[in-house]
């Protein structure tokens, strides 16, 4: 029935089957059927614009099943309500939950304190391993964890008089209870140089720090080193993605979306969207006056001895253009995700100077020689009649050093500009790849005029 | 001491203080001091490069050291070794290790089979809670993971009278166990509906596997459904990390690189920049035939009436084409992300149509309104003395709708191209960044100069 479908499953697999095509009140019909703390899981794998639904929907026991989400999700959740339900739905639940949800609810978007969790288990260090373990037993069905357990210091008061969150004194894994000899003191036992979070910290240092010490969680810490709460590995998963997504998005020019690609708010995409249209158009106002600061040498072969144009020349804009636009997005890329991950800082511009140069160098050189076998062998016949008599190797030059000149100095640009964003305290990922795209526009008209100039 | 220090810090930290300065030989002396067991897990998070020197320089203990290291760091190491070298260490190591290294190096590159492990934890369901929990001491240090216990049925044997891999029943958690009564079987606590991959699978899916179920390790078995090793969440963090690396890359037109920015070797760096800037150079033939196709047209004023020249409608070009590069970038990248996120598939191409139309008219609209403005208002002086007496109110239409149709054009196209490569079955990642900008480009010229043969 339904209750053993509920309970049999993973909460996840019942979440999807109850997503489609049911009303809220069909959902909380279904999962009425099992126990609270069940409901409880299902529903917090239920998307959260489905769970904002079926809390407006709300039964009585919704104050309940909030009382077993996991605090997390449940201070995700009462964040998204509309004020007037928030109000209501808080007068269901119990004091410590209301005083937990406001305490989760004020850290900032974004930060660490933002992700973290407060059903963490601890102990004091006084206990020996078999005592733990019993403790345990008696915290596990309401910990978001109990492989990880938190050694805390006595509760100690601030100088205003109220309660201060415990210190950390240690962790010790679960692995390491059942190992050790049952009289053993949790306080010898525990890894006393814990790896810990500031609440305040960027999202982002908590993917490094796990990535780094392939942790299941990581404790959250005020300025005192009292514990605050934990970050889980599967909630580290999911930022992970998130930024990977964000700085995709933000490479091609695209602001913060909530929500996935179908669902997103119609307004808010076209926001996010339109802004970084509507900059980069303006920005396009340089390339239309350098163009119109050029155009006229080119239009109508005035000057020229044989009083032929060069308006030919214009057909190689696009190409142009192009190779600048692709030779400094791959490097802006680059030097952007290692900045992200950390393979480089600011401070190693002249390496990656010294590098990019070469490599620019080395690209150039290819695109060169095919440049000069294109130009000689496939330049349109509708171009050809039009070159002067004797400036067929001079096009030939024009269109080869103007590549070439275009794929280094792009490279170049877009590889150092993320470091000087990110030098100056901004986010490389942001500005970098909408910007050189405009740069290199103007970087390579720029360079294709002069070149022609020098020839023609 | 140097033992003390190896032994109480966590090895990632550990392995980085002795990465920078020290010579292989150093290194061995450093970690010899501690327990092999610690040597291997500094080991372990030694950076491949620095793994593969250190065993070029091999101690006598290298082959008790490969016995303690994690199974899949160390056939992920053995790969990695120059043949001359592998062989010599394979010598060093007992036979069922070797077996192991055979077994888990034969699967295929990117696959979940290897990303896996085989040292997981398992036991037979006819224990109770209290024997499981006395085997897992036992077995806990060779490890992995023993927060998860799988659960085998007995041995049996292919039709060539081989052993097979045991097939897998269940799963128990740790934490299941510990709140177990002491004689419950295991057979009756464990979950049987495991959630599990096949070695054959592409490892993107265990990302998606991991994100959905928020769990520890994932069980990876051959189409009998035999047990054939474990994937962990640390190892899927990596992934998610490399996999958005590889798609950030590829959507700015660079192939796979090994090793970090200022690491990968230069050849390879260059091969994976060239082969696209290359194709892409070579796509922009299209443009110089388009571009030679329309520029009699604009040239030296044939044909028009009061002999006055269009070639100042050049200087429009540049904002033209980006408009249709920036759209078409913003379209396929969210479709592309929405797709590798399994957010929409191919067969909804239909609902992604519809909504991007909606979307770019907003968006044209917006930068049509924005156009008319910067062509009345902004236009250089240098252009306007070239603008036919009547036709400055045609200029501003010729940019303003070419700019809105670019903009529309290139969001759909962006939109959709990367659905139509991934109905063909291949990842859209891999080509619809630089493919939408070449193709936008052509579009981009085809519009521009359709709408001035419409308006002069
Ligand atoms: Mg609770
Ligand atoms: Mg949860
Ligand atoms: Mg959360
Ligand atoms: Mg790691
Ligand atoms: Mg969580
Ligand atoms: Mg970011
Ligand atoms: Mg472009
Ligand atoms: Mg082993
Ligand atoms: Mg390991
Ligand atoms: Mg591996
Ligand atoms: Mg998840
Ligand atoms: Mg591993
Ligand atoms: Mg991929």
């Amino acid at each position: 029935g339904l209750r053993e479908f509920c309970e049999s499953l993973h909460p996840a697999t019942v979440a999807e089957a109850l997503d489609d095509d049911f009303t809220p009140e069909q959902v909380w019909e279904a999962i009425s059927h099992a126990d609270i703390r069940t409901q409880a899981s299902v529903f917090e794998y239920l998307p959260p614009a489905r769970q904002v639904e079926m809390i407006e929907k709300a039964r009585p026991q919704v104050g309940q099943l909030l009382g077993k989400m996991s605090h997390d999700d449940r201070v995700d959740l009462v964040r998204r309500l509309p004020e007037d339900v928030h109000e209501k739905l808080l007068r269901l639940v119990d004091e410590a939950d209301r005083r937990d949800i406001a305490t989760l609810g004020q850290y900032g978007a974004d930060t660490v304190g933002a992700m973290m969790t407060t059903d963490y288990a601890w102990l004091p260090g006084t206990l020996t391993a078999a005592e733990a373990i019993d403790q345990l037993r008696q915290q596990a069905p309401d910990r978001e964890t109990i492989y990880y357990v938190y050694v805390l210091d006595e509760a100690a008061r601030k100088p205003d008089g109220t309660l201060a969150p415990r210190r950390l004194l240690g962790v010790v894994s679960l692995r390491d209870l059942i190992l050790a000899p049952r009289h053993a003191l949790i306080r010898d036992l525990m890894e006393s140089e814990v790896e810990a979070l500031r609440y305040d910290e960027d999202r982002e240092a908590v993917a490094k720090l796990f990535a780094r010490y392939d942790l299941i969680a990581v404790p959250v810490v005020d300025d005192r080193f009292g514990l605050l709460g934990i970050v889980t590995h599967d909630d580290v998963l999911d930022v992970v993605q998130a930024e990977a997504t964000e700085d995709l998005q933000r490479q091609a020019g695209v602001g913060r979306i909530e929500g996935t690609y179908l669902e997103a708010s119609f307004r808010q995409v076209w926001l996010s969207r339109a802004v970084w249209l509507v900059f980069l158009f303006l920005m396009q106002m340089v390339t239309i006056n350098v163009m119109a600061h050029y155009e006229g040498k080119l239009d109508g072969g005035a000057g020229r001895p044989d009083g032929r144009g060069l308006a030919f020349l214009i057909v190689f804009i696009p190409l142009c253009l192009s190779v600048g636009g692709n030779a400094g997005s791959q490097a802006s890329t680059l030097v952007t995700r290692a900045l992200a991950l950390e393979q480089i800082r600011a401070r190693d511009w002249l390496r990656v100077f010294r590098r990019e140069l070469l490599m620019a160098l080395a690209l150039a050189a290819a695109l060169g020689v095919l440049s000069v076998a294109r130009t000689y062998w496939f330049t349109p016949t509708d171009v050809l009649v039009k070159v002067p008599d004797d400036g067929f190797w001079s096009l030939v030059w024009v269109v080869t050093f103007s590549v070439m000149g275009i794929c280094l100095t792009g490279a170049l640009v877009g590889a150092m500009l993320p470091l000087g964003i990110k030098s100056i305290g901004w986010d490389p990922a942001l500005m970098s790849g909408p910007l050189i795209a405009t740069l290199s526009d103007v970087l390579g008209i720029i360079i294709y005029f002069s070149i022609i100039g020098l020839f023609f």
